[in-house]
């Protein structure tokens, strides 16, 4: 809380109209500040530092020259939004960022006006804004207006079809919009692909375009706004740039590159194109990721993303950890597999750390694909590989996976090709929120005939799920585990095939049975701890397939209980909706059987820590144990409920 | 049967291998005669004509330069397959395409090594011929071998993101592979998009390559083959093309335009490019879809889709219908209610005459958005016209928008905004098969947070479902209706919004309630006819609403009856699962309910008829009838299981 920046521009900034008062050299004080501002608040909460930095003159540029929150400022991904927090009335909550009840890590409609299209996936903001330009046309209404619409997206984002979908489609609309972007070399990881080479061309060719006429600064001597009308104006974006051929392409009008962290340029670049642009154009602005925070820059990730640290030293405040991460238990198990068999590869879609990739393409460089921010493709280059007799994994954030859904479908499952699913990030993740939570996976995989599914409950299961993934090849086959630590269990030397379709029981009990699927098997131990404190010994059971169902297990805990409940970090339709399909189809209902199904609550929930998400979510063990004692008619002085 | 077309070369072709003993000059006669064996083929089948006819020449290329199987020939999308099929292997069969038990109308894996990659969406043929290349050299094993992949893609299939992400990957990992691009200037519909306008200009530029050195046929004469290397042969691929640009600047080769009809240049090209490609080459190729059989050249379709014809005046033979199609009254509803509400407009990704839009297109052109094959971008540039005031109904198939799924997550349903899908092909889907049954939306959409999902049980339903979609405004909302004619009931003057999550009851009965959620209602019906004449009388529901659920309709029907038996056209994990959950909730199935829930069996159902395939799945009249009795306990003597 001490040593807070000096911050005398920017303590007069409450909205960015503030920011037409100042002058192009107070706008150039005012970034740093800015700079200083957003440093000083991440090292009090941890979260995505590098991107903010990379983009503090662009976002002071911006809010400067329009006129938001009537026109519409996306920003592609937002994990580069903090300083454009700052600038937006959220100054005085911007050190609860990622925080319960703090602000979003991520841009959100419902925090402020000034964030006209929530996002945290990437590739999203383009579509978006050729959303909004179109409606301005066709006489849309909103509160705050309808102006011009501005994507910021990165370098890494333009991987994703999507990001090509949506130029192709403005290309042809010929809708005046801008689209800036924002040129790092550097996503979360180095972007890879043949656009990123072009990128890089484009400018190795010509450093930095010298944009003399619309430095000036001087719209009045360019030519007349609006008087020569369009082909005009097109001729001299035209004339502004070179190269960029790719993109006019595509149908825009290429500018750029430009240096993005110079305002001298960025200024009148910004004035001329809104004073001039008649359709859609793409501005191409180089920044560093990281800019301006020594410790940052020095980073192999370009300080993507941090817990706190000391703003001095750089030096991040991390908890030592007790066991090791579940990604991390993932990547070396998938190693050893692939040590016994060649034919073992990985896919991943842009996130080679996040998945634990970066340890296998070490190990393995031939081996490991990063196809780019595109997992569309990733899932059916899976498929291929498959198809060609290799044995892939494909390895995705479960929310990611919804991304490549149909690919799953059309090309996976329906052909029936073994290909390895292996999904990270499954259930609730914390800081990230509701955009990244793994809620949905379980249902749509587990309804695509074929498919094998399965959870691990602990780290160990994990490794052994792997070596069960290694081993199977009569189709397609997927295992879910969830952010961060294991739950700190003995490992095993090495993975063993588990039995497809076999569960485990854990403790036998008697009256209520606990059937688990996932790492809530150590919330369900804990309630069951509590419960025999009061005379209650539930059987539990770990489920360990949502399908194949391990049917004999699963009627005999049915049949040998008053009370059967399952527990899954997922939402309604998966793993309980296919025991309660089985129980339904078995006439296990007919004759009576208090079930029960905890699944994720139908809300998204915010961010928080994942214990605290679970609390909202009502399945911690207080939650398992006041439903069991609910369900079993035993009332539950001071116990919570969901 | 009669008048089947002479074709003494190709009488004798059973393999591709058997094309080796042939001329060239015997080849180009040889693909006469597979155009007359296609047409007359079709004519007596039905199916995808003009795609097949505008390949002819390709297909005998490709087959007699490549030597498939072990060459991975995939086709993209595959309505192009039926000249492909009559050549390897399965012409005695031709003439059962797409009917029961007879040849898919696509490419299927297992019905032939020929066909290595399956396909029916567009856009994956690139990923899946980057996966062939890769696991080839990394020493794949597959029966056939592993040698080139070639993919065969559509111009509009170029407008999916999807296809760029691959195009990106391959030009970034060099692996030697072909992509041929069939520019026909026309997928089901014209395409649109800037790539588009690229490609026209890259052909008007220069209409068609004079390939001198290559059409020599002399491979001999070029530089030696491999004896200096990959740059010569680069070299020599470089200077054979002019334009291409943007494929160069994605990492490929470009070579053409070449003349898709013409042999004389599509064997020596072929032969150059398999002797000397060293990394992904992209070879463009111009063909007329329909050519060679004048009622498709003059078709407004190109013959995209026929039914039975006669080979001599191209007359379709269609049998009369009693009722209005589903696609047909959700195009009058939505230009109805659009008169009404400026602010209605309209997003198709490339299927405007499938969905019925290009009616609403006739009438306002303006509000009517065909953004190409482009789910993704589809579904979030509907989220940004809904976030500018806009009230977009998203118009897809409820199997293409499973490629917009992340979308609708991240875009619509966290941002509740309200974007009305209205889903098209619900359910089984007939001759197309099980890559086109829309079988997994309602699991997919109704667990999440905040969403409206309907289906209409019938015609009249729709028309209030579109006036409910288009009255509701607190969030995304989405109506789902089958493919096909509707049951020719009563239609209304005007649509009447819905209460939101209300049901309706049919018929009030005794013992067994009948759910119905959907057009099965009809099914339902004739079921409970055929009971009532055996003295049992049940109570039939009209759900409306997966989500939603009507809670009180559904817990008084469980109140009230011995047995509730839910129906829908969908998957597990969709309206029963949801029905189950809130029975579980409350309690119900404590002291006993004969449940059950009839949903798509666990398995893609191969084409047939719809009713047909519904009798597969066990989900017509006779199998509700037959659930009834068994659940009742009551001897269902001569009654068909499902």
């Amino acid at each position: 809380m001490t040593d807070r920046p000096d911050t005398p521009l920017l303590d007069r900034v409450n909205r960015p109209a503030d920011l037409k008062n100042f002058s192009d050299a107070e706008l150039v004080k005012l970034s740093h500040e800015l700079r200083a501002e957003t440093i000083s608040a991440v090292s009090e909460t941890g979260g995505h530092l590098g991107a903010g930095l990379g983009v503090v003159e662009l976002t002071v540029a911006i809010h400067s020259v329009f006129d938001t929150p009537k026109d519409k400022l996306i920003w592609d991904v937002s994990h580069q939004c903090y300083p454009h927090k700052i600038l937006t009335e959220r100054r005085d909550r911007i050190r609860t960022l990622r925080m319960k009840d703090g602000l979003s890590g991520f841009t959100k409609r419902s925090e402020s006006p000034y964030d006209p299209f929530g996002a945290a996936h990437s590739s999203t903001s383009i579509s978006a804004a050729l959303g909004f330009s179109v409606a301005r046309d066709l006489g849309g209404n909103v509160p705050e207006g309808l102006g011009d619409a501005i994507a910021v997206i990165g370098d890494g984002s333009m991987s994703a079809g999507m990001a090509y979908e949506a130029m192709n489609n403005a290309g042809h609309l010929k809708k005046r919009m801008f689209v800036i972007l924002n040129d790092n070399e550097m996503s979360i990881a180095p972007p890879v692909g043949a656009m990123s080479t072009y990128l890089s061309r484009l400018y190795a060719e010509e450093p930095f375009q010298d944009f003399k006429a619309a430095a000036k600064g001087a719209v009045s001597m360019l030519p007349g706004p609006f008087r020569e009308g369009a082909k005009r104006a097109k001729d001299m974006l035209k004339g502004m740039a070179v190269g960029g051929t790719l993109f006019e392409q595509l149908g825009f009008s290429y500018l750029g590159p430009i240096d993005g962290h110079d305002l001298n340029q960025l200024l009148p670049v910004l004035r001329t194109v809104k004073a001039r642009a008649t359709g859609p154009v793409l501005i191409h602005v180089i920044t560093k990721k990281g800019k301006g925070y020594g410790p940052a820059e020095a980073a192999r990730d370009k300080g993507h993303a941090t817990a706190k640290f000391d703003v001095l030293t750089g030096e991040q405040k991390k908890a030592p950890s007790n066991a090791p991460s579940y990604t991390r238990v993932f990547a070396d198990s998938l190693i050893a597999e692939a040590a016994n068999d060649d034919k073992i590869c990985a896919v991943t879609a842009a996130m080679p750390d996040g998945t634990g990739l970066n340890l296998f393409a070490e190990r393995y460089p031939s081996r490991c694909f990063d196809v780019g921010i595109a997992e569309q493709h990733g899932v059916t280059f899976s498929a291929g590989l498959a198809a060609g007799g290799m044995k892939p994994f494909c390895t995705m954030y479960s929310t990611f996976l919804q991304r490549g859904y149909d690919q799953v479908v059309h090309d996976v499952a329906i052909q029936r090709l073994p290909v390895r699913f292996a999904i990270d990030r499954a259930g609730l993740v914390g800081a990230d929120g509701a955009t990244h939570a793994g809620a949905f996976d379980v249902a749509f995989l587990a309804n695509l005939p074929d498919f094998v599914v399965m959870a691990a409950a602990d780290e160990a299961e994990l490794v052994h799920m792997v070596a069960t993934a290694a081993a199977y090849d009569d189709g397609p086959i997927a295992f879910r585990f969830p952010r961060g630590e294991g739950a700190g269990v003995t490992m095993p030397e090495r993975g063993v095939p588990l039995e497809i379709g076999k569960g485990r029981i854990i403790a036998e009990g008697k009256r209520v049975a606990l059937l688990s699927f996932g790492t809530r098997l150590s919330e369900v131990e804990k309630a069951a701890e509590a419960l025999r404190a009061k005379g209650i010994t539930p059987t539990i059971a770990d489920a360990r397939f949502a399908k194949p169902l391990d049917r004999e297990m699963i009627l005999s805990l049915a049949a040998d209980h008053e009370a059967l409940i399952t527990i899954e970090e997922g939402a309604v339709g998966g793993f309980g909706s296919h025991v309660a399909q089985l129980l339904a189809d078995e006439g296990v209902f007919d004759a009576g059987l208090k079930y029960r199904s905890m699944v994720l609550p139908d809300t998204f929930i915010d961010q928080a820590s994942p214990a605290d998400m679970y609390a909202v979510a009502g399945m911690n063990a207080e939650h398992i144990e006041a439903k069991v004692l609910d369900v079993l008619g035993i009332a539950s002085i001071g116990a919570q409920r969901a």
